[in-house]
Protein backbone atom coordinates (compact mmCIF):
# COMPACT_ATOMS: atom_id res chain seq x y z
CA UNK A 1 0.00 0.00 0.00
CA UNK A 2 1.36 3.50 -1.14
CA UNK A 3 1.82 6.26 1.06
CA UNK A 4 -0.70 8.48 -0.50
CA UNK A 5 -3.38 6.24 0.79
CA UNK A 6 -2.62 7.89 4.29
CA UNK A 7 -3.05 11.42 2.76
CA UNK A 8 -6.30 13.49 3.18
CA UNK A 9 -8.35 14.58 -0.28
CA UNK A 10 -6.96 18.07 -0.38
CA UNK A 11 -3.38 16.55 0.22
CA UNK A 12 -4.08 13.93 -2.73
CA UNK A 13 -5.49 16.87 -5.05
CA UNK A 14 -2.31 18.71 -4.28
CA UNK A 15 -0.27 15.93 -5.48
CA UNK A 16 -2.07 15.67 -8.78
CA UNK A 17 -2.57 19.44 -9.05
CA UNK A 18 1.48 19.47 -9.07
CA UNK A 19 1.79 16.79 -11.99
CA UNK A 20 3.17 14.01 -8.82
CA UNK A 21 0.51 11.67 -9.43
CA UNK A 22 -1.23 10.03 -13.13
CA UNK A 23 -2.36 6.71 -11.99
CA UNK A 24 -6.20 5.56 -11.17
CA UNK A 25 -7.68 6.80 -8.11
CA UNK A 26 -9.28 3.27 -6.98
CA UNK A 27 -8.13 2.64 -2.94
CA UNK A 28 -7.05 6.47 -3.00
CA UNK A 29 -8.09 8.31 0.01
CA UNK A 30 -10.59 5.89 1.31
CA UNK A 31 -13.42 6.72 3.40
CA UNK A 32 -13.92 10.00 0.47
CA UNK A 33 -16.48 9.98 -2.03
CA UNK A 34 -15.05 9.74 -5.65
CA UNK A 35 -16.42 11.31 -8.23
CA UNK A 36 -16.40 11.16 -12.53
CA UNK A 37 -16.56 14.37 -13.97
CA UNK A 38 -18.38 15.52 -17.11
CA UNK A 39 -17.71 19.14 -18.22
CA UNK A 40 -20.56 20.69 -20.48
CA UNK A 41 -21.00 24.22 -22.20
CA UNK A 42 -24.27 25.71 -20.22
CA UNK A 43 -26.31 25.45 -23.30
CA UNK A 44 -26.33 21.57 -22.99
CA UNK A 45 -26.53 21.89 -19.32
CA UNK A 46 -30.26 21.70 -18.82
CA UNK A 47 -30.64 18.71 -21.13
CA UNK A 48 -27.77 16.68 -19.45
CA UNK A 49 -28.87 17.70 -15.86
CA UNK A 50 -32.13 16.60 -16.70
CA UNK A 51 -30.64 13.11 -18.08
CA UNK A 52 -29.18 12.87 -14.67
CA UNK A 53 -32.04 12.99 -12.93
CA UNK A 54 -33.81 10.34 -15.05
CA UNK A 55 -30.96 7.49 -14.92
CA UNK A 56 -29.70 7.95 -11.15
CA UNK A 57 -28.02 4.77 -11.06
CA UNK A 58 -25.85 5.76 -13.92
CA UNK A 59 -25.70 9.15 -13.18
CA UNK A 60 -25.98 10.14 -9.52
CA UNK A 61 -25.45 13.76 -9.21
CA UNK A 62 -22.79 14.56 -6.27
CA UNK A 63 -22.21 18.39 -7.17
CA UNK A 64 -22.80 20.73 -10.02
CA UNK A 65 -20.74 23.96 -10.44
CA UNK A 66 -22.46 27.06 -11.37
CA UNK A 67 -22.00 28.06 -14.92
CA UNK A 68 -18.83 29.42 -15.48
CA UNK A 69 -17.24 28.06 -12.03
CA UNK A 70 -14.74 25.78 -12.04
CA UNK A 71 -14.87 25.00 -8.16
CA UNK A 72 -17.33 22.34 -6.43
CA UNK A 73 -18.30 24.49 -3.89
CA UNK A 74 -20.65 21.50 -1.52
CA UNK A 75 -18.12 18.66 -2.67
CA UNK A 76 -14.63 20.11 -2.14
CA UNK A 77 -14.88 24.15 -2.02
CA UNK A 78 -10.87 24.01 -1.86
CA UNK A 79 -10.67 21.96 -5.56
CA UNK A 80 -10.26 23.14 -9.01
CA UNK A 81 -11.68 20.70 -11.49
CA UNK A 82 -9.04 22.24 -14.33
CA UNK A 83 -6.49 20.94 -12.95
CA UNK A 84 -7.45 18.27 -9.66
CA UNK A 85 -7.90 14.88 -11.59
CA UNK A 86 -4.96 12.83 -12.64
CA UNK A 87 -6.12 12.15 -16.59
CA UNK A 88 -9.00 14.20 -18.36
CA UNK A 89 -10.42 13.52 -21.86
CA UNK A 90 -11.49 15.52 -25.00
CA UNK A 91 -14.47 14.76 -26.65
CA UNK A 92 -15.02 16.67 -29.89
CA UNK A 93 -18.28 16.04 -32.04
CA UNK A 94 -18.46 12.97 -30.10
CA UNK A 95 -15.03 12.02 -30.76
CA UNK A 96 -12.35 10.97 -28.34
CA UNK A 97 -8.95 13.22 -29.88
CA UNK A 98 -6.80 14.20 -26.74
CA UNK A 99 -6.04 12.73 -22.94
CA UNK A 100 -4.76 15.25 -20.95
CA UNK A 101 -3.42 16.07 -17.39
CA UNK A 102 -5.05 19.56 -17.03
CA UNK A 103 -7.78 21.56 -18.98
CA UNK A 104 -7.23 25.01 -17.73
CA UNK A 105 -7.04 26.68 -21.25
CA UNK A 106 -10.22 24.99 -22.51
CA UNK A 107 -12.52 25.94 -19.22
CA UNK A 108 -14.59 28.58 -20.82
CA UNK A 109 -16.87 31.26 -19.41
CA UNK A 110 -19.99 29.06 -20.04
CA UNK A 111 -18.28 25.48 -18.93
CA UNK A 112 -20.49 23.22 -16.08
CA UNK A 113 -18.89 20.71 -14.22
CA UNK A 114 -20.91 18.15 -13.23
CA UNK A 115 -19.56 15.44 -10.45
CA UNK A 116 -21.10 12.11 -10.32
CA UNK A 117 -20.71 9.56 -7.61
CA UNK A 118 -18.47 6.76 -8.55
CA UNK A 119 -18.09 2.67 -7.89
CA UNK A 120 -15.11 3.30 -5.86
CA UNK A 121 -16.68 4.48 -3.42
CA UNK A 122 -18.64 1.72 -2.15
CA UNK A 123 -15.45 -0.73 -2.93
CA UNK A 124 -14.61 0.18 0.42
CA UNK A 125 -17.75 -0.91 2.25
CA UNK A 126 -17.18 -3.92 0.22
CA UNK A 127 -14.04 -4.73 1.31
CA UNK A 128 -14.79 -4.18 4.86
CA UNK A 129 -17.36 -6.97 4.28
CA UNK A 130 -14.88 -9.09 3.13
CA UNK A 131 -15.70 -8.94 -0.79
CA UNK A 132 -11.79 -8.43 -2.18
CA UNK A 133 -11.72 -6.01 -5.54
CA UNK A 134 -10.06 -8.29 -8.13
CA UNK A 135 -8.91 -5.40 -10.30
CA UNK A 136 -7.31 -3.96 -6.86
CA UNK A 137 -5.51 -7.44 -6.54
CA UNK A 138 -4.42 -7.39 -10.43
CA UNK A 139 -3.30 -3.99 -9.65
CA UNK A 140 -5.18 -2.59 -12.85
CA UNK A 141 -8.72 -0.35 -13.76
CA UNK A 142 -12.09 -1.86 -13.15
CA UNK A 143 -13.50 -3.28 -16.63
CA UNK A 144 -16.15 -1.34 -18.04
CA UNK A 145 -18.83 -2.40 -19.99
CA UNK A 146 -21.46 -0.72 -23.00
CA UNK A 147 -24.57 -2.66 -22.45
CA UNK A 148 -27.59 -3.43 -24.03
CA UNK A 149 -29.82 -1.47 -21.21
CA UNK A 150 -31.03 1.78 -22.68
CA UNK A 151 -30.42 4.61 -20.56
CA UNK A 152 -33.67 7.05 -20.00
CA UNK A 153 -33.40 9.56 -22.40
CA UNK A 154 -33.36 13.42 -22.32
CA UNK A 155 -33.81 15.65 -24.85
CA UNK A 156 -30.82 15.10 -27.29
CA UNK A 157 -29.18 12.76 -25.03
CA UNK A 158 -29.49 9.02 -25.12
CA UNK A 159 -27.92 6.00 -25.36
CA UNK A 160 -26.45 3.01 -23.85
CA UNK A 161 -25.85 2.53 -20.12
CA UNK A 162 -22.53 1.37 -19.30
CA UNK A 163 -21.98 -1.07 -15.76
CA UNK A 164 -18.52 -2.06 -14.61
CA UNK A 165 -18.39 -5.47 -13.24
CA UNK A 166 -16.74 -7.46 -10.20
CA UNK A 167 -16.32 -11.15 -10.11
CA UNK A 168 -16.96 -12.87 -6.32
CA UNK A 169 -18.05 -15.88 -5.11
CA UNK A 170 -21.44 -16.75 -5.37
CA UNK A 171 -21.74 -16.48 -1.31
CA UNK A 172 -21.03 -12.72 -1.47
CA UNK A 173 -23.37 -12.02 -4.02
CA UNK A 174 -26.47 -11.20 -1.49
CA UNK A 175 -23.96 -9.18 1.10
CA UNK A 176 -22.79 -7.23 -2.15
CA UNK A 177 -26.32 -6.16 -2.64
CA UNK A 178 -27.12 -5.43 0.93
CA UNK A 179 -23.99 -3.13 1.09
CA UNK A 180 -23.91 -1.44 -1.97
CA UNK A 181 -28.28 -0.42 -1.17
CA UNK A 182 -26.87 1.49 1.30
CA UNK A 183 -25.19 4.37 -1.66
CA UNK A 184 -27.59 5.07 -4.03
CA UNK A 185 -25.31 8.64 -4.35
CA UNK A 186 -22.52 6.19 -5.72
CA UNK A 187 -24.40 3.99 -8.04
CA UNK A 188 -26.49 1.51 -5.48
CA UNK A 189 -27.28 -1.40 -5.52
CA UNK A 190 -26.21 -3.67 -8.89
CA UNK A 191 -28.39 -3.64 -12.03
CA UNK A 192 -26.97 -7.09 -13.14
CA UNK A 193 -25.81 -10.37 -11.70
CA UNK A 194 -24.64 -13.34 -13.52
CA UNK A 195 -24.96 -13.90 -17.27
CA UNK A 196 -23.51 -11.10 -19.09
CA UNK A 197 -25.34 -12.07 -22.19
CA UNK A 198 -28.44 -10.41 -20.55
CA UNK A 199 -27.76 -7.36 -20.43
CA UNK A 200 -25.83 -7.58 -24.15
CA UNK A 201 -21.92 -8.13 -23.27
CA UNK A 202 -20.63 -11.08 -25.32
CA UNK A 203 -17.09 -10.99 -24.03
CA UNK A 204 -16.49 -10.23 -20.56
CA UNK A 205 -12.51 -10.62 -21.52
CA UNK A 206 -12.82 -7.15 -23.81
CA UNK A 207 -14.26 -4.53 -21.69
CA UNK A 208 -14.97 -1.33 -23.57
CA UNK A 209 -13.38 0.40 -21.11
CA UNK A 210 -10.95 -0.30 -18.37
CA UNK A 211 -9.03 -3.58 -18.10
CA UNK A 212 -10.01 -7.34 -18.24
CA UNK A 213 -9.93 -9.30 -14.63
CA UNK A 214 -9.66 -12.66 -13.77
CA UNK A 215 -13.02 -14.05 -12.94
CA UNK A 216 -12.07 -17.85 -10.86
CA UNK A 217 -13.95 -20.95 -11.63
CA UNK A 218 -17.19 -20.35 -9.55
CA UNK A 219 -17.03 -17.15 -9.54
CA UNK A 220 -20.11 -14.73 -10.59
CA UNK A 221 -19.68 -11.53 -12.56
CA UNK A 222 -21.79 -8.66 -10.64
CA UNK A 223 -22.84 -5.72 -12.58
CA UNK A 224 -22.98 -2.10 -11.47
CA UNK A 225 -24.36 1.14 -13.55
CA UNK A 226 -21.34 3.32 -14.17
CA UNK A 227 -21.19 6.91 -13.96
CA UNK A 228 -18.86 6.36 -17.58
CA UNK A 229 -22.30 6.06 -19.04
CA UNK A 230 -22.02 9.77 -20.32
CA UNK A 231 -19.06 9.10 -22.17
CA UNK A 232 -20.45 6.84 -23.86
CA UNK A 233 -23.55 9.25 -24.36
CA UNK A 234 -21.68 11.90 -25.51
CA UNK A 235 -20.67 9.73 -28.66
CA UNK A 236 -24.23 9.52 -29.64
CA UNK A 237 -24.79 13.28 -28.71
CA UNK A 238 -21.60 14.54 -30.52
CA UNK A 239 -21.59 18.06 -28.05
CA UNK A 240 -18.95 20.68 -29.76
CA UNK A 241 -16.95 20.03 -26.83
CA UNK A 242 -17.33 17.84 -23.89
CA UNK A 243 -14.94 16.95 -21.51
CA UNK A 244 -14.84 13.99 -18.83
CA UNK A 245 -12.18 12.14 -16.51
CA UNK A 246 -10.14 9.08 -18.27
CA UNK A 247 -11.94 6.30 -17.11
CA UNK A 248 -10.54 5.08 -13.63
CA UNK A 249 -8.75 8.42 -13.04
CA UNK A 250 -11.55 10.16 -10.39
CA UNK A 251 -11.99 13.49 -8.78
CA UNK A 252 -11.39 12.92 -4.86
CA UNK A 253 -14.06 15.24 -2.87
CA UNK A 254 -14.45 16.09 0.99
CA UNK A 255 -17.61 14.29 1.40
CA UNK A 256 -17.39 11.02 3.67
CA UNK A 257 -18.85 7.59 2.03
CA UNK A 258 -20.52 7.18 5.42
CA UNK A 259 -21.97 10.78 5.38
CA UNK A 260 -23.81 9.57 2.58
CA UNK A 261 -25.39 6.03 3.31
CA UNK A 262 -29.17 6.28 3.53
CA UNK A 263 -29.70 3.91 7.12
CA UNK B 1 -62.63 5.58 4.50
CA UNK B 2 -64.38 7.48 1.32
CA UNK B 3 -64.44 5.17 -1.19
CA UNK B 4 -62.09 7.03 -3.60
CA UNK B 5 -59.67 5.41 -1.15
CA UNK B 6 -60.13 2.21 -3.20
CA UNK B 7 -59.43 3.38 -7.06
CA UNK B 8 -56.19 3.49 -9.23
CA UNK B 9 -54.30 6.80 -9.44
CA UNK B 10 -55.56 6.92 -13.47
CA UNK B 11 -59.11 6.62 -11.88
CA UNK B 12 -58.58 9.14 -9.06
CA UNK B 13 -56.39 11.63 -11.17
CA UNK B 14 -59.86 11.15 -13.77
CA UNK B 15 -62.42 12.38 -11.33
CA UNK B 16 -59.70 15.32 -10.57
CA UNK B 17 -59.53 16.26 -14.26
CA UNK B 18 -63.28 15.71 -14.66
CA UNK B 19 -63.94 18.33 -11.46
CA UNK B 20 -65.32 15.79 -8.87
CA UNK B 21 -62.28 16.02 -6.51
CA UNK B 22 -60.88 19.39 -5.03
CA UNK B 23 -59.73 18.31 -1.45
CA UNK B 24 -56.41 17.45 -0.63
CA UNK B 25 -55.00 14.28 -1.35
CA UNK B 26 -53.79 13.00 1.94
CA UNK B 27 -54.48 8.97 2.42
CA UNK B 28 -56.08 8.62 -1.25
CA UNK B 29 -54.50 6.06 -3.68
CA UNK B 30 -52.35 4.08 -0.56
CA UNK B 31 -49.37 2.59 -1.87
CA UNK B 32 -48.65 4.95 -4.67
CA UNK B 33 -46.04 8.32 -5.18
CA UNK B 34 -47.58 12.22 -4.48
CA UNK B 35 -45.89 14.62 -5.82
CA UNK B 36 -45.94 18.22 -5.34
CA UNK B 37 -45.91 20.42 -8.90
CA UNK B 38 -43.47 23.43 -9.50
CA UNK B 39 -43.69 24.43 -13.47
CA UNK B 40 -41.33 26.97 -14.28
CA UNK B 41 -40.56 28.36 -18.06
CA UNK B 42 -37.39 26.92 -19.17
CA UNK B 43 -35.13 29.48 -18.91
CA UNK B 44 -35.27 29.24 -15.28
CA UNK B 45 -35.40 25.23 -15.65
CA UNK B 46 -31.53 24.82 -15.38
CA UNK B 47 -31.32 26.85 -12.43
CA UNK B 48 -34.20 25.52 -10.52
CA UNK B 49 -32.91 21.93 -11.46
CA UNK B 50 -29.72 22.63 -9.97
CA UNK B 51 -31.86 23.92 -6.93
CA UNK B 52 -33.54 20.67 -6.49
CA UNK B 53 -30.10 18.68 -7.08
CA UNK B 54 -28.53 20.81 -4.15
CA UNK B 55 -31.71 20.40 -2.21
CA UNK B 56 -32.75 17.02 -2.38
CA UNK B 57 -34.37 17.15 1.06
CA UNK B 58 -36.87 19.33 0.24
CA UNK B 59 -36.80 19.27 -3.37
CA UNK B 60 -36.29 14.90 -4.43
CA UNK B 61 -37.34 15.01 -8.13
CA UNK B 62 -39.48 12.22 -9.10
CA UNK B 63 -39.80 13.51 -12.48
CA UNK B 64 -39.01 16.46 -15.18
CA UNK B 65 -41.44 16.96 -18.00
CA UNK B 66 -39.51 18.10 -21.35
CA UNK B 67 -39.99 21.67 -22.25
CA UNK B 68 -43.47 22.70 -23.57
CA UNK B 69 -44.48 18.91 -22.77
CA UNK B 70 -47.29 18.40 -20.07
CA UNK B 71 -47.03 14.67 -19.10
CA UNK B 72 -44.81 13.10 -16.76
CA UNK B 73 -43.46 10.37 -19.09
CA UNK B 74 -41.59 8.27 -16.27
CA UNK B 75 -43.99 8.78 -13.62
CA UNK B 76 -47.57 9.34 -14.83
CA UNK B 77 -47.93 8.78 -19.27
CA UNK B 78 -51.94 9.26 -18.74
CA UNK B 79 -51.91 12.54 -17.04
CA UNK B 80 -52.26 15.84 -18.04
CA UNK B 81 -50.30 17.91 -15.44
CA UNK B 82 -52.51 21.22 -16.51
CA UNK B 83 -55.54 19.32 -14.95
CA UNK B 84 -54.84 16.48 -12.96
CA UNK B 85 -53.78 17.61 -9.42
CA UNK B 86 -57.02 19.15 -7.83
CA UNK B 87 -55.53 23.17 -6.90
CA UNK B 88 -52.94 24.90 -8.22
CA UNK B 89 -51.64 28.25 -6.75
CA UNK B 90 -50.23 31.05 -9.19
CA UNK B 91 -47.42 33.01 -8.22
CA UNK B 92 -46.42 35.86 -10.91
CA UNK B 93 -43.70 38.02 -9.74
CA UNK B 94 -43.40 35.95 -6.53
CA UNK B 95 -46.82 37.08 -5.09
CA UNK B 96 -49.86 34.29 -5.08
CA UNK B 97 -51.85 35.78 -7.26
CA UNK B 98 -54.89 32.98 -8.00
CA UNK B 99 -55.81 29.44 -6.67
CA UNK B 100 -57.66 27.60 -9.71
CA UNK B 101 -58.74 24.16 -10.91
CA UNK B 102 -56.75 23.76 -14.20
CA UNK B 103 -53.86 25.49 -15.72
CA UNK B 104 -54.43 24.91 -18.94
CA UNK B 105 -54.40 28.06 -20.52
CA UNK B 106 -51.22 29.39 -18.86
CA UNK B 107 -48.96 26.35 -20.45
CA UNK B 108 -46.98 27.66 -22.97
CA UNK B 109 -44.36 25.83 -25.48
CA UNK B 110 -41.76 26.67 -22.91
CA UNK B 111 -42.96 25.38 -19.63
CA UNK B 112 -41.41 23.02 -17.57
CA UNK B 113 -42.63 20.82 -14.92
CA UNK B 114 -41.24 19.66 -12.31
CA UNK B 115 -42.28 16.56 -9.79
CA UNK B 116 -41.47 16.14 -6.17
CA UNK B 117 -41.65 13.65 -3.51
CA UNK B 118 -43.98 14.69 -1.52
CA UNK B 119 -44.20 13.46 2.64
CA UNK B 120 -47.54 12.48 1.90
CA UNK B 121 -46.00 9.28 0.77
CA UNK B 122 -44.20 8.11 3.63
CA UNK B 123 -47.06 8.26 5.92
CA UNK B 124 -48.92 5.20 4.72
CA UNK B 125 -45.47 3.64 5.96
CA UNK B 126 -45.24 5.28 9.08
CA UNK B 127 -49.25 4.43 9.71
CA UNK B 128 -48.43 0.67 8.85
CA UNK B 129 -45.88 0.83 11.48
CA UNK B 130 -48.84 2.00 14.16
CA UNK B 131 -47.33 5.98 14.35
CA UNK B 132 -50.95 7.65 13.50
CA UNK B 133 -51.23 10.93 11.73
CA UNK B 134 -53.17 13.66 13.50
CA UNK B 135 -53.75 15.60 10.84
CA UNK B 136 -55.22 12.46 9.18
CA UNK B 137 -57.07 12.06 12.51
CA UNK B 138 -58.40 15.85 12.88
CA UNK B 139 -59.23 15.69 9.00
CA UNK B 140 -56.83 18.22 7.97
CA UNK B 141 -53.81 19.56 6.08
CA UNK B 142 -50.57 19.03 7.69
CA UNK B 143 -49.08 21.68 8.87
CA UNK B 144 -45.95 23.27 7.28
CA UNK B 145 -43.78 26.08 8.37
CA UNK B 146 -40.70 28.10 7.49
CA UNK B 147 -37.68 27.83 8.99
CA UNK B 148 -34.38 29.07 9.48
CA UNK B 149 -32.96 26.43 7.78
CA UNK B 150 -31.08 27.83 4.59
CA UNK B 151 -32.13 25.88 1.46
CA UNK B 152 -28.54 25.28 -0.88
CA UNK B 153 -28.56 28.61 -3.07
CA UNK B 154 -28.57 28.12 -6.68
CA UNK B 155 -28.15 30.59 -9.62
CA UNK B 156 -31.07 33.02 -8.71
CA UNK B 157 -32.86 30.31 -6.41
CA UNK B 158 -32.31 30.73 -2.46
CA UNK B 159 -34.49 30.88 0.53
CA UNK B 160 -35.71 29.24 3.27
CA UNK B 161 -36.68 25.04 4.06
CA UNK B 162 -39.91 24.80 4.47
CA UNK B 163 -40.60 21.24 6.20
CA UNK B 164 -44.35 19.87 7.78
CA UNK B 165 -44.99 18.81 11.10
CA UNK B 166 -45.90 15.44 12.63
CA UNK B 167 -46.60 15.39 16.75
CA UNK B 168 -45.95 11.45 18.14
CA UNK B 169 -45.51 9.88 21.46
CA UNK B 170 -41.15 9.86 21.89
CA UNK B 171 -41.33 6.19 21.71
CA UNK B 172 -42.46 6.39 18.31
CA UNK B 173 -39.66 8.77 17.18
CA UNK B 174 -36.88 6.58 16.94
CA UNK B 175 -38.89 4.06 14.47
CA UNK B 176 -39.81 7.22 12.83
CA UNK B 177 -36.52 7.93 11.62
CA UNK B 178 -35.91 4.56 10.43
CA UNK B 179 -38.73 4.24 8.51
CA UNK B 180 -38.71 7.24 6.48
CA UNK B 181 -34.77 6.77 5.86
CA UNK B 182 -35.93 4.07 3.65
CA UNK B 183 -37.39 6.64 1.29
CA UNK B 184 -34.86 9.48 0.25
CA UNK B 185 -36.96 10.33 -2.89
CA UNK B 186 -40.04 11.26 -0.50
CA UNK B 187 -38.16 13.68 1.95
CA UNK B 188 -36.23 10.75 3.64
CA UNK B 189 -35.74 11.10 7.36
CA UNK B 190 -36.83 14.14 9.07
CA UNK B 191 -34.47 17.33 9.69
CA UNK B 192 -35.49 17.63 13.06
CA UNK B 193 -36.82 16.29 16.11
CA UNK B 194 -38.57 18.60 19.19
CA UNK B 195 -37.63 22.11 20.12
CA UNK B 196 -39.35 23.89 17.23
CA UNK B 197 -37.10 27.28 18.21
CA UNK B 198 -34.40 25.40 17.46
CA UNK B 199 -34.90 25.25 13.53
CA UNK B 200 -36.88 28.83 13.94
CA UNK B 201 -40.46 27.69 14.45
CA UNK B 202 -41.51 30.35 17.51
CA UNK B 203 -45.40 28.95 17.28
CA UNK B 204 -46.17 25.59 16.38
CA UNK B 205 -49.80 26.55 16.45
CA UNK B 206 -49.54 29.42 13.38
CA UNK B 207 -48.18 27.22 10.58
CA UNK B 208 -47.19 28.99 7.54
CA UNK B 209 -48.67 26.76 4.89
CA UNK B 210 -51.62 24.11 5.65
CA UNK B 211 -53.51 23.53 9.34
CA UNK B 212 -52.62 23.55 12.60
CA UNK B 213 -52.89 20.01 14.69
CA UNK B 214 -53.44 19.01 18.62
CA UNK B 215 -49.72 18.18 20.50
CA UNK B 216 -50.47 16.25 22.80
CA UNK B 217 -49.03 16.28 26.25
CA UNK B 218 -45.50 13.92 25.86
CA UNK B 219 -45.72 14.08 22.41
CA UNK B 220 -42.49 15.28 20.76
CA UNK B 221 -43.53 17.30 17.04
CA UNK B 222 -40.88 15.47 14.29
CA UNK B 223 -39.90 17.62 11.47
CA UNK B 224 -39.33 16.46 7.61
CA UNK B 225 -38.25 18.96 4.58
CA UNK B 226 -41.54 19.91 2.42
CA UNK B 227 -41.87 19.51 -0.78
CA UNK B 228 -43.77 23.24 -0.70
CA UNK B 229 -39.91 24.82 -0.35
CA UNK B 230 -40.11 25.97 -3.61
CA UNK B 231 -43.30 28.15 -3.39
CA UNK B 232 -41.12 29.99 -0.09
CA UNK B 233 -38.03 30.23 -2.74
CA UNK B 234 -40.56 31.70 -5.40
CA UNK B 235 -41.46 34.20 -3.20
CA UNK B 236 -37.89 35.48 -2.81
CA UNK B 237 -36.76 35.02 -6.33
CA UNK B 238 -40.25 36.37 -7.70
CA UNK B 239 -39.56 34.67 -11.31
CA UNK B 240 -42.59 36.30 -13.61
CA UNK B 241 -44.82 33.23 -13.43
CA UNK B 242 -44.27 30.02 -11.56
CA UNK B 243 -47.05 27.43 -10.98
CA UNK B 244 -47.20 25.20 -8.16
CA UNK B 245 -49.63 22.34 -6.54
CA UNK B 246 -52.02 23.87 -3.45
CA UNK B 247 -50.58 22.71 -0.34
CA UNK B 248 -51.72 19.20 0.15
CA UNK B 249 -53.56 19.13 -3.74
CA UNK B 250 -50.85 17.03 -4.88
CA UNK B 251 -49.91 14.92 -7.82
CA UNK B 252 -50.57 11.49 -7.74
CA UNK B 253 -48.07 9.17 -9.52
CA UNK B 254 -48.51 5.72 -10.98
CA UNK B 255 -45.33 4.60 -9.36
CA UNK B 256 -45.53 2.42 -6.09
CA UNK B 257 -43.80 3.67 -2.87
CA UNK B 258 -41.97 0.59 -2.54
CA UNK B 259 -40.18 0.24 -5.31
CA UNK B 260 -38.25 3.54 -3.84
CA UNK B 261 -37.47 2.53 -0.82
CA UNK B 262 -33.84 2.23 -0.79
CA UNK B 263 -33.14 -1.26 0.63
Amino acid sequence: MNIINQQSPREIRQLIRNGEWHKPTSSLANGFIQANLAVLPKEMAFEFLLFCQRNPKSCPLIDVTEPGSFIPELSAPTADLRTDLPKYRIYRDGILTEERDQITDLWTDDMVGFLIGCSFTFEEALINNGIPMRHNEENCNVPMYRTSIPAVKAGRFEGPTVVSMRPMPEKDVIRAVQVTSRFPSVHGAPVHIGNPEGIGIRDLSQPDFGDCVTVKEGEVPVFWACGVTPQAIAMHVKPEIMITHAPGHMFITDLKTEEIGVI
